[in-house]
């Protein structure tokens, strides 16, 4: 199948309006089991730099556990009252062994020889081990989770699903709360989703954008 | 209207799992006018951090400046052969002036006054242009663009549209062909969009992805 559209363009955009910064959720109401597993495997499917991967989600839905966040991600009450708060990770660092287990995942769905992907390793050891990508390799991949993130607005939108885009956090608070030391990630950006309250005032203010001809430069 | 979806879970993941870092476009098939102005639409409603939009979005469709740029490409044919070739820039800082520039849109759109929304400036102030962000604030421009490139490939897929992310670029050569010296804004990744050629192997490649136990860490 080529280039055939699975939604109409108004409605994708009729969702991308919906969505907004939920700044008030519902805490009563909880996204149903089979829409979330939808959506965590929106995720798994998130496209990646060489498909490497970098990074793990942590789906919070305990509430003491998000009761411990919340001070840590400046008191904002949406970590609490949303249904799951999902905390996006990203690893510190990529190693040979990372590559490796990533091309023996590879050899194991596509059916080939780990040693039919020694050029491919090859290739990611001289960008991303010890090529000029190493230097910022950390960066790179909290880059990655952000394409995790905006994949996954657009995917919960679509879904009915709020969410709320949450840089405001202490990371290393994150981490230490989620227990990451020496697990090779790090906390890089989180994203409560649930469903609005009523009363969010917020949900009805319009849409701050620049005109195109500001955003969009044709050539 | 709340939490109802506009699009069925599994005709989500369909698109998802569809859609493929495409290796060879068919140069022959062009993106319909009224596909791309909703693409382009949709990269218009991207959230970012407040709203603050610090990017542009340079479509490039004229033959020769896409020539020009596939040297700087890695020579990847897809920069030809590609409908529209599409390049996310995003701002180098954040001024001052850039805050009132948007808290100016922002009070046009809302009907609110400049000085009612003194208090929102002092917090971006504090964070983006004189806090802790303010010292590392083009890579916090540059993962907002990738909040840009996720949501804009999830898109397109929907609407049937093939894409490649493309981190392989030169971006100083990118800024040096697209004129951006004294603009404010630097190349940060592109993606050229359009329809597979059928003849792509990769097209049918399964996908490799970790299991869910290794990405999913439910708390």
């Amino acid at each position: 199948m080529t280039g055939t559209a699975i939604l109409a363009a108004e409605d994708l955009l009729k969702a991308q309006s919906w969505r907004y910064a939920t700044k008030k959720f519902d805490p009563s109401r909880k996204i149903p089991a089979e829409t979330w597993s939808a959506l965590e495997q929106s995720l798994i499917l998130t496209p990646s730099s060489y498909g490497l991967q970098p990074w793990k989600f942590v789906v919070v839905t305990d509430p003491d556990l998000k009761a411990k966040l919340r001070p840590a991600s400046w008191n904002q009450a949406q970590v609490e009252d949303c249904s799951h708060h999902l905390v996006f990770l990203a690893k510190e660092n990529i190693s040979e062994a990372d590559l490796d287990h990533f091309l023996a995942r590879t050899a194991e769905v596509r059916g080939q020889t780990v040693e039919s992907l020694e050029g491919f390793k090859g290739y990611m050891m001289g960008d991303l081990v010890k090529g000029s990508r190493s230097t910022a390799i950390g960066e790179w991949a909290a880059r990655q989770v952000y394409i995790a993130l905006g994949s996954f607005m657009t995917s919960a939108a679509l879904l009915g699903v709020d969410t709320c885009p949450m840089e405001g956090l202490q990371p290393a608070k994150y981490d230490e709360i989620l227990g990451l030391a020496g697990t090779g990630y790090r906390t890089i950006v989180a994203c409560p989703a649930g469903y609005r309250a009523a009363e969010d005032k917020y949900a009805t203010a319009p849409k701050v954008r620049f005109p195109a001809s500001e955003l969009i430069d044709r050539r």
